[in-house]
Order: C-alpha cells, then structure tokens, then sequence
C-alpha cells in the first residue's frame, strides 16, 4: 500500500502518529515560510504543512505541486492551531517530513470543486475529471447503497436474483431495439433487451417463485433530457399473487429504503389513487400529492350562454385555485398565460380571477358573468380571500387536464410547494388496459401485452376493450414515475385473446412469443411483479434535476459518449465479418 | 396471496393448524380408497392427503390431476403414519379440504426429476421446465449466493459498486467486439464491452480508491465447449496498491466464500507460484495442484546416444511418476498412449517404466539402456516400488510440456486425486509481459496492453521485450483460472511505449485509447485490480463440469438461444433504419 490511512480518518485522537497519505493536490498556498497543501482521496480532505526552516528542500519541492498532482507523503499528526470546523479532519494536520511524487497533472480544463466553472459539454469530455468532483462521487456512492439496500431487502425476503439474457430476439412491439449483428449466424440478429419481461415470467413459470434483477436495459429512441438509451431498472417478479400483495412487498422496500438511506420513517400506508382519479384531479398519471391545489372542473350550464366564445363552444373548462397568489400582478399573470401557451403546452388561454379579501371575485371575465355567478365558480373551488384560480379551456378534455397539470405543477415551484427534501409517495392504480390510437386505428397496450385485466372486466374484452381496466400500477414519488407494474395474464387461452385484440396474427404471436405462451401450456402459476427505474430513483433522492449526473458515463441526448466517442465508424473487414454493408442516405 | 405457507416449510410442530398451499403436482398415486399427491415448490415437496370416504367428489377430483398442474389446497397439518425421513417436510402430511387447480398442464416432454430422462438438446428448448428441477435451481441459487458474499465482502472492504457503460466503442485488441449498429448515427457502431477495463482504470483516475462491478460482458468468438458469447465477470480495481495489496484483498475474498457458500475453513495463505515453474513443473499456466505429480525432465546426456532415436532427435524430455499406478496392464498403458496421441494433444508416443517391488525399473525402452540408466531415471522421479513413470518427448519443450500437462490431469483423475470437494488454491504470478506470434511477426500482450512491466525489466523493454516480466497474477483453482489481474501502467509515457511495443502506431493508439492516455495526464495514481469469471468461479463450487448448468438461459456452441430462437432475421424496415444491407455470401 502507498498509505497507512486515508485523508479523511485522521482525528486529534491519532496525534503524534506517523503516517503516509496518498491523494491528489486539491490546493496550495503559501503563507510566511510555510507551505500548505490540501491533500484529497475518495474519503476527504487532509492538510500537510511544509515548514521553509525546518526543511528548505522539501517546502521548495512542495511549492512545486500543480492541482491535481498525485503525491504520497510521510509525517506526523499534529494539531492545527488554526481548525476547520468544516471538515471532519479540520482539527488537525500533517508536518510532512518525506514526500514522493506519484504522478504530475497537466492542468484540468475546468476547477475540480463543487462548484465548477466547467460548462456542460466540457465536463463530458472529461467525465474521468468530472467524477472527482465530490458532488458527482456523492451520488455515485448513494446509487451503489441504494442497490445494496435493495439487495438486503430483497434477499431478506427470499427473493434470488438471476441474471436474464442480453443478447435476445426481437421484444414486444419490436421497435426500439437496438440489434447485434450475429457472426456464426449471417443474415441474423440478436436484440438488446428493453425489459427482461418475458424472462422472469418464464423464471415464474420454472418455479422460482421469487426474483429480482438489478439490470441493464436498452431502448433506441429519440432521446429526451431525461432518457438514456442504456438503463438501468430493478426488475422483481412473484408467484402465487394478487395485486395487493406485490403492492405490500415493494411498499414495504420503499419505506427501508426512504429510512435507510434518507433516514425517513415512513409510518402511513401509501394513498391509493385510481387512474380515473389521478387524470381528473391532477390531469396526469403521476401526480406530485406534496401539495394540493386539486382541478376542478366548470361545468357547462354555469359558463355557457354568457357571450364569453371560448367557455361557449369548449368541451371542457377547468381550473386550480393556488392559495395566497392573489397578488400576482398583471405580469406575473401574463408570464403564466405565456406559459401555457407554449407549443410543448398548447393551452389557448388563461383565465384568472382573484378573490379580494372581502370575498369577491376580481376576474378576466366579470363582464361577461353576474357576481353570483363568480361567487359560484369560487365555491367550486373552495377558494377564500387572497387565494388565486386559474382556469384554462379546451376542446379536449384529456389534453386540457394535461394542461392544468403543468400550470398546476408550474404554480406548486412558484409558491415553494415541491420542496425536494419532502416526499409524497402514491400509488396509481386501475389502469386502462388499453389505450386507442386515432392514427394506427388500433388499441395498444397501455403497460404491456402481458398485463392482466381486472377478471370483473374481462367479459368486456370483446365488447367494449376501452373499458377494461387491468391489475396494473405505478409508484409515484413526487410526481415522479419511479416503478410500474402489474400482474400478469397466466392463462395461455387469455394471452392468445389479448394477442389478437392488439392486432397480431396468431401467426405473428406464435412467432414472436411462442415461447412463452408455449411455456403457459405447462403450468404457469398466478404471477405479477414491478420494475423500478433506478437512475430515477436516484436522482430523486439525490436532489437531482437529470438522471444524467447519477449515471459515471452518460450519453449526451444524440446518444453519443463524447469521452470515448462512441458510438464511431468500424474496420471494413469487421462488416464483411458480419455480411453486411451501410447503405448510403 | 394464494398460500400461507410454502410446501418447505411444515413440520409436526405446525400439527393440527389450518393451511394453504400452492404449487405444482410433483407426482400422485392411488392406495386403497386414498390419493396422495406431493405437492412442489421452490422450497419444498409436501405430501396431500385425499380420502375417499370423507370426501369423494374431492378425491376424484384429485384422481384428475396430471403432473405439473398448479392447484392451491387447504387442509389440516397431520402427522404421517409412513415418515419420510428424506425430506424435511417428510413428518407431516395436509389432510386437503378444499382444492382449485390454477393451471392445468400438458404432458411435459421430459421428467422434472433431477435424474431426468431429457436429452441436452429438448432440455435446452424447453429451459423453463428445465429450471423446474432442484438440481438446476440449486445452481442458480447458489449463483445468487456467491454474488451475495461477493458484495458483503466487497462493501465491507469500502469497494463501490459503479455501472460502466454497455454501448462503447471498440476495445483494446479490436477483434472478436460484438457491434450496435447507431440509427441516430447512420454507419457508425457501438461495440459491446469485452470488459470494463479503460473504465475501471478511468474511476481510479477519478479517484474512486476501490471499485467492483459483477457485469456481463461479451465477446464473439467460435465457441468451446465452456465458453459463452456472454459472461459474468467481478471486475475490481484498487488504487495506490502494489501486487501484494491486491493479491491479500482477492485472496481475503476468496477465503471469505469458501467460508460462506462452502462451509470451508482456509487458514493458510495461498501458494504462490511463478509463471515459469508452474509451466515447467506442470506444464501449465493453471496448475492443478490437488496432488502433485510434477514434471521432471530428463537430461539430454543421459539419453542421448543409446540407439533410441526419438530421444537423440527431442529438443525436451520429460514425464511424471504415478504413484501406485505400476499395476496398469498393457491395454491400460495402450489406452494412455492413443490419449496422448489424439491430435488435441498431439504427442508423438509415450514412453513407459514400471517400477518393480525389488525397485528395479521394467521399461518400453529397456534394451537401449543399462540398468544403471534406468536407475537414475528412476531417482530422478523419486519413484518408489509400485510407481509408473510416464515420458513424453518432443521438438518443442512448451508443447511438449503442456502435452504431460494433459496427461498428468488425465493420470490424477484416473488414480481419483481430483475429488470435486476437495479443493487447492493457488496464485500464479511473474507472467512474461509479451508474447511473440510467429504467424503475425509481433509481440501481442499477454494480458492486455495496460499491464505493467515490472520496473526492474522496464529497462530490458526495448533490448528484449519478450524477456520482461510483468506485475500480473492469476488465481487459480483446481486447475481453473478463476481470476486474473495485473498492476497497471499509470505512466501516460510508459503506457504510449507499450503502444508501440505493440506495433499501434501513434495516431491509432491515439484513435483507439487516446481518452485513456490522456486521463493520465490529469494525475493518475498508481492502481491494479483482478477479474474473476464468474461463471466458473459458480461451477466450480456447484461441481459442475459445464458453466452452462449455472447459467439460468446459456446458448449452445453456434451462440444460439434455442428457446427463444435467437438470433433471428430483422424486418427490411428495421435494416433501413439502420442503413444497413446483408451482403450475399
């Protein structure tokens, strides 16, 4: 070893020991015949003291250290006269009397500090520079104890984890994979797996009773900021469930880890909310519960027949009422409008109205609506004095809930609602087990096509598929979709049934999932589970806006890894290897 | 939940209590007016109970049941008149109530016992009826464990788990890469890691201190016997560590599964053996060393001359001494002769000498050499009375040595000196940095190009690579290399000299790893690691011959899966996408 201790074990307890460090030369500085170095490893901060009289040679050769120069040093603990309450070492320091010099550094393109002056794309480049920023470390750490809980938990409830595939066939819905060109196997090809879905139904049919996987996953699709092409998910599947014992299970390893990591007792049963209910009431599927600020909607005989056009011909009118914001000023109210009418949001307006401290309704729409009528849109809301509704239209009243989602979303931030230090946890169940797409004219499957429906609902298959609801469910942490799953179909019969509803050939099933229905044919147990996106969780206990920054090596948004520069063109030879060739654009 | 207890768990202790259980129908038979049925789960076979006077419609429905039908029973704990003192539960029996069957099941293809009647390949196609048998789970399970023990151990040491990234660009050495072909950038790939190595050394860069990753990895080769397009490896790296730190902390890890998956008790430090003694003393890198039967080889003065022409003509003989093996007949000897023969081993004949009870040596080649002679063979064996010494000679000492390399594993397994639960660890150490292809006129790393010369042979680096020796080590168990690792170069000057070595120019070393050489230009401290395959590593505890047996879905030799029938071909849409072509063979 280059050490005898670290640069963040060393304490007033260990004074006058002799020890050796190793780390890298966070700063140095020089005051009056002294030399100071602050010396860096993984676990802290430790700082030498060169003295000019004691040893003229090796306080010259410390003047000499560049940042990020990796040395090791000898000396003895002492106590500094000057301490630093802010670090943990800041009681004490080194009187270095031997150093060695492991390696110089260039000087980094950016400061390795927390907060750097390096932008974006250059951190990048140098991610192996942007990692030692403690920072970026400290969520790298939090994600492997995040995996290490999952792990105790699991294992403490028997769960085995087994490792599933990379290298597979074509996947659900086939789109979106990434392939592998087969050598030994010309004109063929492996897929990269976007799930390991029909895997650990088959490691139920086998009787594992138990699984989970902590595993690698892969989709091809145009990127947004907050996906990558390579994920990660907790993967975790049981036997011999129903809905609300899988619901149990994973309550239960959020709650260890909200109280092993974050040190969050979590004592109440997570709420419950229907898909139905989460639409209608936040206009999305992952509702942030941190705060209230509830739609409601308008109903047509209250705005209707008033002269106001919009409230006239819209299909639905809503609103939210943001407490205490009556005081927002004209341009404040105007940046909000501005807000949702933009493209990504498309509402075509907003509507306000205050309610001044005497009760009444000061709105953008008095003149069409008597103060009666004011008065009844605020009782809707259930709004008082100093409170602020804000109210948007449109001809679509999913698209228009959508909309209310956001402003409501945008209004919680404004008024310091979503603190990232306090979590709301949900549970979004009875899912549609099918979605309608106008442009394909056919359903999908809102989770997958393996997802059972609710057995009440089943006889509705044929008659009216929209209708079906299905033993689905999200966990939802602060408006975050964290994890998702549902019980799955076990009987062969049904797969087939819901096989064709979704527009597939009996032969096309048979050819892309025979396996598994063939594997149903012998004796598939009940069976469900739920999968986890762990970069999200991640970020989500780590505070972090992207999932980018608890990922060592992320890709950029075209999909590139700019340190590595991959992905990049390859030998001539190797594509004839492969039997193939690039076709021109 | 369909169950309150699992089919493992009951015992007379639970008599009298009400219970339900899931699983599947193992087997039932029918004795005199009552049907027994064992019921399987993960855990556990329990014995149901059926009575026909009690209850008629139940038995026959019970009478109904196939094996492998998934049924739930409820009924009362009982204790057995006929105990069967084979299983745990084997106490007790369910007195059934009432029944549901779950799923019905066709007529698996094969029996789901541990002795099955199924053939690799059907076993194969129908895996997850495979994964029903105990032996097959336990692997798994056993597999789930040692991963367990190796992250228990691991984080206790303060190693951090961190994902690398599985979309990279082309790796060290280039050939045998699997390719992703990019659709958001047309005619560009990425490759699929071989290993995490540029990654692992980056974290170091990043001071990381102590990295681990358990992580597939890919490699497209012509497949052996025991080689998976896909495997496992525990990828580890340390910083500031010299050879010593590395091999103590694997070898901690190592003594720690022993102890935790095997109940084995390893209290002396390894052996360690150099690179050059373990070729000439067993002919191999990977030293079986369960029993010892080393190679002597025989001097060329003392055979030379006799008249016995392939011992004039041989660059090296030598052989071993099997202990108690003098009794072996002529057939026996004939045998040994054709196996060393066989073009896999390629020897060109075997050479015989039984020592006798009076000690004399009775040999195929008497009558070329006096009694005196063949004495001093003899003493150079040590044999005793009762020994057979065994001599292979040849044009080229390394053949020939791995040529008795392979006939002293077939002696030791014939004389029953391999016994799978007897096990002998051993690090192997000193390897040579390079090795020299004849066929390509160059130097090639005999580990990988980031291994680190020993400093004292740097300076032979350019008077006499092949001479250099490098501060690598492998872990070898039983003859398996289950691990190996080096200390690296974390010299950027050293590390573009070994590029060259290497024959890379300085723009391809430059294409190819310039993000690495250019990381240690921004302080990379000294580090080193190992990789051990886990895959193996599993076998080997499970005593399994095959690695495929503790691979929950394995491909066969031509890299396919044949149960999802993978690799398979791509719709044209998908290849257009991509700007791909497949070019006629």
């Amino acid at each position: 070893m280059y050490r005898t201790k670290t640069c963040g074990e060393l304490r007033l307890s260990n004074m006058g020991a002799t020890v050796t460090l190793a780390g890298w030369v966070q700063r140095s500085r020089r005051m009056g015949g002294m030399t100071f170095v602050d010396l860096r490893d993984r676990y802290g901060i430790t700082q030498l003291v060169f003295n000019q009289d004691k040893d003229a040679d090796l306080c010259e050769q410390a003047n000499k250290l560049g940042r990020e120069f990796v040395i090791q040093v000898t000396g003895i603990v002492s106590e500094r006269s000057n301490k630093n309450a802010h670090i943990p070492t800041g009681d004490i320091e080194i009187i270095v009397a031997g150093m060695q010099v492991l390696n110089c550094a260039a000087t980094p393109p950016f400061t390795i500090e927390d907060d750097t002056d390096g932008g974006d794309d250059i951190r990048m480049k140098y991610r192996y520079l942007d990692l030692r920023r403690h920072a970026v470390r400290a969520n790298l750490e939090l994600r492997h104890q995040m995996t290490a809980e999952v792990r105790n938990y699991l294992g403490g409830k028997s769960f085995i984890e087994v490792e599933t595939p990379m290298l597979i066939s074509s996947t659900p819905e086939g789109a979106r994979d990434f392939v592998v060109p087969s050598r030994m196997n010309p004109g063929q090809f492996y897929a990269l797996p976007q799930s390991p879905q029909t895997f650990k139904q088959l490691l139920m049919v086998s009787g594992f009773d138990r699984y989970f996987q902590i595993v690698k996953c892969f989709r091809d699709e145009d990127l947004r900021a907050d996906r990558q092409p390579e994920f990660t998910q907790i993967d975790c599947e049981m036997s011999f469930v129903e809905q609300d014992d899988v619901l149990c299970m994973f309550e239960g390893m959020t709650k260890h880890l909200f109280k092993s990591i974050r040190n969050i007792e979590l004592t109440e049963p997570f709420p419950r909310m229907t898909w139905a209910d989460a639409m209608k009431f936040y206009g999305s599927d992952k509702p942030d519960i941190r705060f209230g600020m509830k739609i409601a909607e308008l109903p047509a005989e209250l705005l209707r027949g008033h002269g106001f056009a919009p409230f006239n011909s819209a299909a639905y009118v809503g609103g939210i009422c943001a407490e205490g914001a009556a005081a927002y000023t004209r341009k404040q109210i105007d940046a909000l409008t501005d807000f949702v009418k933009r493209p990504q949001i498309g509402a075509k307006g907003l509507i306000y109205a205050r309610v001044e401290a005497d009760g009444s309704l000061k709105s953008s729409v008095d003149k069409f609506y008597s103060p009666d009528e004011l008065l009844r849109i605020k009782y809707l809301f259930g709004a008082g004095p100093g409170d602020l509704i804000l109210i948007i239209y449109g001809d679509d009243a999913m698209k228009t809930r959508k909309q209310l989602s956001e402003l409501r979303l945008e209004m919680g931030g404004r008024l310091g609602l979503r603190d990232k230090n306090s979590f709301a946890c949900l549970w979004v169940v009875d899912f549609p087990l099918l979605e309608w797409s106008e442009a394909d004219g056919r359903f999908y499957a809102m989770h997958h096509p393996f997802t059972s429906p609710k057995p009440e609902d089943v006889h509705l298959l044929d008659s009216d598929p929209g209708a079906v609801s299905a033993n689905a469910y999200d966990m939802v942490i602060n408006g975050v979709e964290v994890g998702g799953g549902s019980i799955r179909i076990h009987d062969s019969e049904l797969q087939q049934r819901m096989f064709r509803l979704l527009g597939f050939t009996d032969e096309q099933a048979l050819a892309r999932f025979g396996f598994l229905t063939n594997a149903f044919r012998y004796g598939a147990p009940p069976h469900g589970g739920i999968a986890y996106g762990l970069d999200r969780w991640v970020s989500l206990f780590a505070g972090l806006d992207s999932i980018r920054d608890c990922i060592a090596f992320p890709k950029n948004t075209s999909g590139r890894d700019v340190m590595i520069d991959a992905p990049s063109t390859i030998d001539a030879s190797q594509l004839e290897e492969l039997n193939l060739s690039i076709t021109a654009k």
